[in-house]
C-alpha cells in the first residue's frame, strides 16, 4: 500500500510539490531493452503545460525533465532502459514569491485546504502543495514510459464537452484535436468554446467539461476478474485526477435507460475473434478487454479558484470571504487530456504485464481445444 | 497485488464460483475484541438473497453463513474477533443440474464469456462460474464485518433511476427503501416501478439503473492524496461490481455543468468543524472525506441475459443465435442496493484504519496550533 | 499488505486457529488448466500430518483437503484449474476439549501468548490459537499447488542437524528422507537421533534443529533486485515459520569465513549458459537465480513446551509456574521439511510469474547480440 | 508488488545507478509535523560514505543529501514534514571515466552481471550499476527519516566477526563503535583486526564479516502474525543488502543445540509487564516485540572484486579469466553498519505505523479485563 503509489508490475511513485524544489516519478517495472530518450518524454509533458494559450493558467515553467536512472546507452548509440528504475525530475522554476497571507490560514472552497488541515495538521499552502494540478506533470512522465511498452496501442483523449455545451459526434475528427487550443475533435465547437471560454476567462469564473479518452489495438484478454478489473483500475486512475468526480465506461450512466436488446454488442465471425456489432460495453467485459477500443469518459468540476468572493473560514475558526487572484484555468478541463491519455497509458502498461505473468492456458481464436 | 483481494489494511479476499461446492471470504485486519456474530452478517446476506420477490432471479440459496475462523467467546460470553483473518463461507445448495449445452461452448453477448476463455483458454460456464453475481454474496459477508469496525458511520444504498424513470427526491424517504422490494426511496415510484419491471421480466427483457450510495458520520480527515484517494478507491469498488459502466461522487457529471461559482460549497464557522453550506463534492475534497455525506451513484446496465435471441459466435468460430432461458433478474439494479453498501463499508473500514496509522500531526477544530 | 497473505502473483491467504471448526487457505493467481486433484494436496499434508510416528504430537488429525472453488473438470474428465481463486479448506476433528485452565490465563515461556495480549487483548488459548504449528498445513496445502506450477523444479528439504549432532555429508542420500521418521538424508545419522530424540521425548524435554531445503531445476533469471531478491524472499518465508530464529543461502554464515578467492563460484564455458565450478552463494547471486540448485537452511529452536516447570506471569501479574502437560513434539524441526518445501514452493513459483511478466530483454545463451 | 519499494505504511523506494546521474529515494508515508533538516539525513550518510578510511573503497563522493519535497518551514521557523512523500537525492559526482573494457562483456565472479544479462539481456556494466553497494546510500537515507518517527527506538550495529576472528563479547562497549573505524565494540579487536584488514587489503584479497545489530526501546506488540512477522520482515530487510548471506535473531542458529528449557525465556513480575529473565528469543515472539532488545545478526561474504585472477566467461561464451583492478573494499562488512541500523529502522517504523493502525484492543499491563 502506499498513497503516492499506483500500479503492480508498471508501477509509478510521484513525488513533489507545486512549489518545492522539484517534482518528478520513479517508474518501476518498465522491461529492460526498450529505447527511451528524453525528448519523447518532453513531448507529453509539452502538451500539458500551463502557459500556451489563454485558456490555461499563465504560469510559466519549460517543465524539462530529466532522466535520473534507469536507462544507458547501447552499443548502437541508442539509449535504452535497463530494467532498473527510471526516475524521472522535473525541477521547479516559477514559483513565484508572492504573498500567500490571505489563503495561508483560510481554506479556500471546493479546494483541499481544509482536509489537509484536519488530516495532517500542517499544509504547504504554497500553490496548492501536493494537491496542485502541477503534481500531474509526474503522472504525464510517466505515462510517457508506459506508451512506450505498448507500442501498439493508440491512446488519445479529447474535450467532449465544456458546461452545457456537448460537441456534435458526426464532427468527430481525432486529427483536430491537436490543431486547437482545447484538444476538441469538433471543429466547430472548437470555435465556438475559444469565445465561451474567454467570456468565462474574463469574468474570473470557471465552468466543467466532460473528456473522453479512447485507447485502440488493446487486444483482448488484458484486465482480471475480480477486483483487478480492468474498468475499475481505470475509474481509479481517472478518479484520481485532481476535479475529477465521475467516470463511466462505454454506454455508462446512459446503459441505465437501456434494454437488454439494446445493449447486447451482437458478434459475427471474424478472422481474429468474434467481430463485434456494436461496442455499448467500451471494450470491457467481465473486467476483461474484448479486443474492442476501450471507451471512457469523465467529468471534470470547475475550477475552485475564482474571482468572485465565497463565503468560508479560517484555520481559528473565524469567518471569512475569498476569492482567487492571480492567474488561474477558466476550465481545468481543457488541460486533462494529456494526464488522463497518460493515467490510461500506465492503467494499460500494468495490466499488459500483469496479464503476462499471470496468463496460464490463454489460446489463439479459434479455441479449437 | 491480488486479483481477488480489495483493501489494505482492512482486506478481503473473496472465492467461490456460482457452481462450486461454497464460495466464501476472507476478512483480513478486522481489529480484536469486536463483537461477531454470524447472525449479524446473515442478516446483511439475507437483504442481498436472491429469490425473495419476482424481481429477482427465482434461484432459492439460504445463503447461511458459516463463521471457520477469527473469533471465540469470550469471559462474558460473547462471541468476538481475535484480530486473526476471519475466513466466512456460505456453501452452494441449488446448483440445478440443468443442460448447459448451449452456452457451453457459445458467447453470451454482454456476459464475460469469450474473455474468459481468450485470458484462461478454460472457462466454467455453470451459472457463469466466478463472474456470477454469486460472488457479491462474499462481499456482503465481508461488508457484515466491516460495519463492526465503523460502528459510527451509516450507509444506505437506494435505487434511484430504472430504465428513464427517476425517483422524485422530493419524497426521498430512507425507511421506504426497505418497505419495498426495489430498495426505492420514493414510495410512488416504487408502485409505479414494480408494474414497470413486471412488464419486462414477464417480456423476458432486461433494463439498466441507477442507484445512489449515501455514508453519514464519516469524520473528515479519512482518505489520503494522490493515489489513495477515497473517491478513487469508492470508484474501484463500485465499479467492480458486476454490470456497472458508471460511478460518480457528489454531483458527478452535472457538475460539468456547474460554474465556479455554483460548485463552491461555502462554508461557514461551526461547531465541529466548518459547517458546509452546500455539498456538490459529495463529501470528499482532494481526496479526503469534509465530515459531510459521502454520497456516490452508479449506473447498472440491463441483465444481459434475456428471452430475444441475440447474435453471436461460439468457440469454434461459427455463428449462432442465443437466447438465456431459465430464471433471470429482469434488472440487476434492484439487488445491488446490499452490494454497494457492502463495498462502500469496506473502503471506509480500509480508510478508517489506514488513516488510524498513518496520522501525523492531525488535530482538533479550530486549529490553534 | 495484508498479516495473512504472502505471495505477489501466486498469492497465498491462510486462515484458521487450531481449535476452530475450519483452517485453510486461498490461492490467488495460478494459471489456468493446470491438473489438479485433491489428492496431489493430500499426498504433502499426509507428510505434514501429526500423529504419525512417535516424533510428534500425538493429535489425530485426518487433515483431509477439501477444493471449495477453483477448479472443473475439462472436457477430457481432468480436473482443471479455471484460473479463479482456488480456496483450500481443512476442518478440524480432534479438538480435545480439554481444560485450558492453567494457561488460559498464563503466558508460556517461548510461546506468543503474551505478545498476543499485549497486541490484540484477546487470545484464543486453546491450543495456540492462529500460532498454532497447525496453521502450517494451509502452508502445505497451497505448496502442492505451487509445485504443479513449476513442475521442472524440484523442491527437497531434510533435518541436518538435531541438538549438536549432524548429518555426516558424505553419506547424503536423498531417498533416505523419506525412508526414515525423521526425515534424515544420512541413514546412520537417522538411526542414531531415533534413540537420542527417544531419550529427550521421554524426559519430557526439547531440542532444536537444522534443516536444509534445496530447489534443482530453477533457470537462471528468476528474482528480481533490489527488494525482491529471491534470497530475501526466501529468508521471508522461511522465518515466518514456527520456531524458525536463522537462516541462511549457500554458505550462509561459514561465508564470513571465506576469501574473496575462496567465495568466488568459478565459471566454465557451458551448453546452456556458464559452468560453475562451486556453488558458495547457493544459486543466488544479486537476488536473482544463477540456474545452479538454490540452497537454503534454517535454524528451528526447540519446543517451547515442555515438562520442566518454567517461571513465568500471568495476565493479572502474578507470578506464576507452567509445565506443558499433554501431546507435544520433542523437536519440532522433525515435521519442518514439508512446511520448507511448501514455503519455497510458493515463493518460486511467485518469482516464476513475476519473471515472466516482467521480463524484457532477457534472451537465450550466449548472448550474441 | 514492487523489485524496488520496501515497507507498507513507511514506504521506501530507491532508485538509481553507481554511474548515473543521480541515486536517491522517495519516502512514503512519514507522518506529518515531523522536524527533519538535511543535516540530520546527511549524518547518517557521512558513515556510510566510502573513502573515509583505508578500509572502505577509495571512491570519493560527497553523498550530499537534498530534500526534494514533502518538507516545509512550518511558523517557528523549523522545516517539517507535511505527510506528502519526501524526495531525497544524491548526485554521482566521482563516476570515474574509466575503461571498463574488460568487465563489460564479462562475468565476474560472485557478482550479478551474469544474472543480470540473463534477467534483461542488457546491464549497466559501469561499477556494478544497479547492483552496486552504492544503491545502499539511499536506504541510509530513508534510514534516517525512519529514526525520526520512531525516536524511543535506539538502534545500533557493530561487526562482531571478521573472518575467523570474533570479539570478545565481555568487552563489548557501544561508544567504541564510533571510535574506531571498523565500526567495532570491542577495542582490543578492532587494533587487531585493522592489522588483518591492512594484510587483506595490500594482498588484494578479501574476507567476510558477521555483523549484529541491536534495537532497543521497542515496546510489546509491534510486528503481525502470520506472514508480517517482524523476523521475517527484518530477515528479508537485511538479506537483501549486497552480499548478505544470512540472517539470524536472538540465539539463532545456536538455538538449535538448545533444549527447550535453555530456550525458555522464563518471566517474573514486572511494571510495565514482564520481566524477562533472558532474552533467547531475541525480542520477538510469534512475529511480535516483547519489549525486550531486539537482536539480529547477519554474515557478510567477502568482497567478490578482487586482485587474483578467477575464471569465467564472456556473454558470447568464451572463457576467460578475470581480475578486478582499481578501488575496493577488502572487507564490505566494515560499511554494512549504518546500512543495516538503516533497514531495521524503516521495517520498525513500517511496522509502529501497522501496529498503531490495526491495533484492536491492545491494553494496558497488568491486563484486568
Amino acid at each position: 500500500m502506499s498513497h503516492n503509489t499506483f500500479g503492480h508490475l508498471f508501477r509509478v511513485t510521484t513525488f513533489g510539490e507545486s512549489h518545492g524544489p522539484a517534482l518528478g516519478c520513479v517508474v518501476d517495472g518498465c522491461p529492460s531493452r526498450i529505447p527511451l530518450e528524453a525528448a519523447e518524454i518532453q513531448k507529453y509533458l509539452d502538451l500539458r503545460r500551463p502557459g500556451q494559450s489563454r485558456f490555461t493558467t499563465q504560469r510559466q515553467e519549460p517543465d524539462a525533465v530529466k532522466i535520473l536512472s534507469g536507462v544507458m546507452t547501447g552499443d548502437d548509440g541508442a539509449q535504452m532502459t535497463t530494467g532498473t528504475p527510471i526516475a524521472l525530475m522535473i525541477e521547479n522554476t516559477d514559483q513565484r514569491s508572492k504573498d500567500y497571507g490571505e489563503i495561508k490560514d483560510s481554506y479556500r472552497p471546493g479546494h483541499a485546504d481544509y482536509v489537509y488541515d484536519v488530516k495532517y495538521g500542517f499544509r504547504d499552502y504554497r500553490g496548492g502543495g501536493r494537491s496542485s494540478a502541477r503534481e500531474t506533470a509526474a503522472r504525464v512522465a510517466a505515462g510517457a514510459v508506459a506508451r512506450k511498452i505498448i507500442p501498439g496501442v493508440k491512446i488519445r483523449a479529447a474535450l467532449v464537452q465544456v458546461g452545457a455545451k456537448k460537441i456534435d459526434r458526426s464532427r468527430w475528427d481525432w486529427d483536430e484535436v491537436s490543431r486547437n487550443q482545447l484538444f476538441c475533435p469538433d471543429p466547430v465547437a472548437a470555435v465556438e468554446w475559444a469565445d465561451y471560454l474567454d467570456d468565462i476567462r474574463k469574468a474570473g469564473s470557471s465552468i466543467g467539461a466532460v473528456l473522453e479518452v479512447v485507447a485502440e489495438g488493446v487486444p483482448p484478454g488484458w484486465g482480471a476478474p475480480i477486483y483487478g478489473k480492468l474498468d475499475a483500475d481505470l475509474a481509479a486512475a481517472l478518479m484520481s485526477i485532481n476535479a475529477v468526480k465521475g467516470v463511466e465506461i462505454g454506454d455508462g450512466f446512459a446503459s441505465a435507460e437501456l434494454t437488454g436488446e439494446e445493449n447486447a454488442d451482437e458478434m459475427r465471425a471474424g478472422n481474429d475473434g468474434p467481430a463485434f456489432l456494436a461496442n455499448h460495453a467500451g471494450g470491457i467485459l467481465g473486467g476483461v478487454s474484448t479486443g474492442q477500443p476501450i471507451v471512457a469518459r469523465f467529468a471534470v468540476k470547475p475550477t475552485s479558484s475564482i474571482l468572485t468572493p465565497r463565503r468560508s473560514v479560517d484555520r481559528y475558526g473565524a469567518e471569512v470571504e475569498l476569492r482567487t487572484k492571480g492567474r488561474h484555468d477558466p476550465c481545468v478541463g481543457v488541460r486533462a487530456a494529456p494526464i488522463a491519455e497518460a493515467m490510461v497509458a500506465c492503467v494499460l502498461a500494468d495490466h499488459f504485464l500483469r496479464h503476462r505473468g499471470q496468463q496460464g492456458g490463454g489460446h489463439a481464436w479459434p479455441f479449437t481445444r
